[in-house]
């Protein structure tokens, strides 16, 4: 071992010792006669001292030791005069006796501090030293801390952990599946599971019971912003349950990985119907941290002759509180923020509750004051407050103004990164229709069970039944999902075909799955989390891709590594493949 | 939930109560006014009573109930007349109230028992089936228990769990890469791990000081038996580390999983040389349940006369105790076994060495009693042992008598799977010569260090090198292994030439390994083990496949969702690609 102890270990108990540290010059500070060295490591940073008068050979040495060199030293710890109580280990410094540098460093080519001047481009490539820095560092710990503690709460309750298959079979449904040539089976392909979900569902089939996974999934889509084309989920299923049951399994997985990972205690774990979270938040996951849901203002507001409410399938506001002496200014800036293309609003509409009880709105030439005293009312908003009015399709207007409450809320200061309020959002639709390809899509994924009492309607009204489905929803951000399947061959085959397969498809490509159904397969449900959200989460960050050690770009690129790269022609050969592209 | 408790809860301290059950029916005896079921779920079996006399209508349903049929009742728990002490239920029934089928079973293809009718792609096509049975399932659960012991422990010494990338970049180096087109990047290709060994030098490289991961790892090979194209390791790393401290450390690890998951404590844990392992059993992982170890009886048997002994390069034997009653037939038995084309001796020498003390040779007319008792003498052999003798060239005899050695251990019952004898076989050679190249090979792989002290040797001798690279065996299997790694650049370059890289190949293949250490890498080191290996290991078996949930045939294929199979033109079309493969 190249280190007696690590530099976070040491403090005023060890005083006196020989200890032999080694870890990366953090920085040097030369002050004439003496040297200090802050030499750092996973678990710290520790001062070292070199002095001039009592060594001067170790002090010249020290004077010439650069940025990240990775250096061994021994020494005694020694009481500091200048204590740093910010450090852990800021009572001692190490008075060197011997010095060894075992690596050393060329300049970084960003600084490795807590913030950096590297752009994301230069992170990326250089991302081993990107890696260095703290708050990256303690990303990747907390996502490791996460991960363990997720496995040993699932251990504890009967889980049992099964790894799946990762060369399965490409399934053209759903999203795009990234496809492996097999040279063993010439013209065949496997896929990268995008789930693993037919085999987690064929291991309840199988009597396993409780089956977790943390495991990698893969899906070859259009990159957005913090979209990875290899994501990691929590994956869980369980047999002989109802939805009653996994909900409240996982509400107490997330319950504990709040406790035991952050310190915190989550008081309530509400549940809301699909159908009034969009008609309260206009989002089927709205961010519960805090209010200002919809209100619909219809009936006040239409038949006054104003034609963009009178013609709107919806007229819907929102209360901000105390917000009725926004100026004319920011009021304009909130009415641009709507009209942009990403939004795509016509305008806003506004009303001003003042302090002394009158009202004032942006459409005072159609609305008299007894007018805007009844939106008042029936929005609930009291004196000092501003109702903010979207209207027109219903559809749209709900998502307009959800965005809008939500950038509201940002600008309010009411999403504290540090609170957290979970929820379920329940009965989704089991179905729904897709105007391009004229088909249902499956709101969940084709294994999604309907409600048990709305089977009858599957014929008469597909769109109309709902599904045994759930998402776990927290701040706002779909952190996972799942519903109870179905485990009956011939409900399987009847939702194949209102997905538009044609029985041939269909059992070409989930036969197994449907022929497992006949051998005695038992009800069962599960739910999958998202594990890079669930850390960043934790984290208090937007970003997944700061809490994956080696993420791709938005090109689905490993700057590091240069991947993906052209293969040699003996690869394609092998593989009986040849390329069409013509590089341009 | 369809069910109060599971079919493995109950015993005689739940007499008379109401309990609802759910599970599989695992076989009906209908006694006449008595029908018994057996209801099995992943914890136990317990005993249903139906009873004409009391309830004729649900006694007639229960008689109707096929084999695997999924089924939840509700009864009352009831003493037993006669008892089952070998179950853990065993006590108790339960008279059942009502019965309600969940799911109807067809007859399944083959018996849901432990001693199954079904053959190899039977059961791999209906795996969901297979995995009902007792040995599977008793199986994945025991590589679920090793899996989550091995990552309790090594997050108990500090070791952080990160994932690195299944979408790399493709090194021809090595063993075949499966490879992945990019859409994103038309013409360009990721590769699948083989393992994630530059990523976690990386994370050396970053400071995170103790890395692991259980991981699936791919390789595109010539499936041999029990070799899977996606297999899983135990992947481990550490920084400023030497190998003692590595060695030290995943010692620790197995000890610690042999006591949590079979309550076995490893008594010695021995090191011994590679050189001295291909000495003494001829082989690198040596099976140290018995003796048997290889006498050089060389100098005692050649200059004799016998031609065979006279022009070898190495004369070797080994002592087969109490074996001097074998007889003829047996004795040509093994001269036949070691002559097969598998072995590929020439044939064997025996020499008995009777009760009276005389002694017996198949070649006594170039061997008189004295020569023969100078081979006793030398070989350590005693009144009543078998001397058995091959000798060739010093490699191939090695390989054949280290094959002979394990027959035999095996026909003596001397590798009883319920005892483990794990070592360390250390001191690798760094490089071995291939003959069809003509170039060195990395024995390890090309990160492995040298010995420090035979770094000179590298120019003058590079065959004569020994690496700081160790294996870990047990019983005989390499359950892993594992090395110091280089962290210099200079050191890397050198290693990279004299495997046949030219410096442009070793700069676009592994350059941002080779910057990396540039940037102050640390000294580091780690290994890996084969997970699917040591599950096996630790549940007695030499077939990894019975460990792994959804194994795949030696083809690569998995008969249940019949993968790899053909894609749509859409799909070709996508990512720039044509088969050139014609379908015979």
């Amino acid at each position: 071992m190249h280190r007696s102890h690590t530099c976070g270990d040491l403090n005023l108990k060890n005083q006196g010792i020989l200890v032999v540290l080694a870890g990366w010059v953090q920085k040097t500070r030369d002050l004439g006669g003496m040297t200090f060295v802050d030499l750092r490591d996973r678990y710290g940073i520790t001062q070292l001292v070199f002095n001039m008068d009592t060594n001067a050979e170790l002090c010249t040495q020290a004077r010439k030791l650069g940025r990240e060199y990775v250096i061994k030293i021994s020494g005694d710890v020694v009481e500091r005069e200048n204590k740093n109580p910010k450090n852990p280990t800021g009572d001692i410094e190490i008075d060197v006796k011997s010095l060894e540098v075992l690596n050393a460093s060329k300049h970084p080519p960003f600084t490795i501090e807590d913030k950096t001047d590297g752009g994301d481009d230069l992170r990326m490539q250089y991302r081993y030293l990107d890696l260095r820095r703290n708050p990256i560092q303690e990303n990747i710990m907390l996502r490791h801390r996460v991960g363990i503690e997720t496995r040993k709460y699932l251990d504890s309750i009967g889980f049992i952990d099964v790894e799946t298959p990762y060369l399965i079979k490409s399934t053209p449904e759903g999203a795009r599946d990234f496809i492996v040539p097999s040279r063993m089976n010439p013209g065949q392909f496997y896929a990268l599971p995008q789930s693993p979900q037919t085999f987690k569902q064929l291991l309840m089939v199988s009597g396993f019971d409780r089956y977790y996974q943390i495991v990698k999934c893969f899906r070859d889509e259009d990159l957005r912003a913090d979209r990875q084309p290899e994501f990691t989920q929590i994956d869980c299923e369980m047999a002989f349950v109802e939805q009653e049951d996994i909900l409240n399994t996982f509400e107490g997985m997330v319950r504990h990985l709040f406790k035991v990972v952050l310190d915190i205690e989550i008081e309530d774990f509400p549940r809301m119907d699909y159908d009034d979270a969009m008609k309260l938040y206009g989002s089927d996951k709205p961010d519960t941290r805090f209010g200002m849901t919809f209100v619909d203002i219809a009936d006040v507001a239409q038949g006054k002759g104003f034609g963009v409410f009178d013609t709107a399938e919806a007229v819907l506001g929102i209360v901000v509180q105390g917000a009725a002496e926004y100026t004319r200014k920011q009021l304009d800036k909130l009415t641009e923020w709507v009209k942009r293309p990403q939004i795509g609003a016509k305008g806003l509409i506004y009303c001003k509750i003042n302090e002394d009880g009158s009202t004032k709105s942006s459409v005072d030439k159609f609305f008299n004051e007894d007018s805007r005293e009844a939106w008042a009312e029936k929005a609930g908003a009291e004196k000092g407050d501003l109702i903010l009015i979207l209207s027109g399709e219903l559809d749209k207007t709900r998502k307009q103004l959800g965005e809008l409450r939500l950038h509201l809320g940002s600008e309010l200061g009411l999403r504290d990164p540090k609170v957290f309020k979970p929820l379920w959002v329940m009965d989704f639709p089991l179905l729904e229709w897709d105007e391009d390809t004229e088909r249902y899509h499956a709101m969940h994924h084709p294994f999604t069970s309907p409600k048990p009492d709305q089977l009858e309607l599957i014929n008469a009204d597909p769109s109309k039944v709902k599904a045994n489905a759930y998402d776990m929803v927290i701040n706002g951000v779909e952190i996972g999902g799942g519903s109870i399947r179905i485990h009956d061959r011939e409900l399987q085959s009847k939702m194949f075909d209102l997905l538009g397969f044609t029985p041939e498809e269909a059992q070409a490509q989930f036969g197994f799955l449907m022929d497992a159904f006949q051998y005695g397969a038992p009800p069962h449900g599960g739910l999958a989390l998202g594990f890079d959200r669930l850390c960043s989460m934790f984290g208090g960050s937007e970003s997944i891709r700061d809490f994956i050690a080696f993420p791709k770009n938005n090109s689905g690129r490993d700057l590091m590594i240069d991947a993906p790269s052209p293969i040699d022609n003996k690869q394609y050969d092998e593989l009986f493949l040849k390329s069409t592209h013509v590089p341009s």
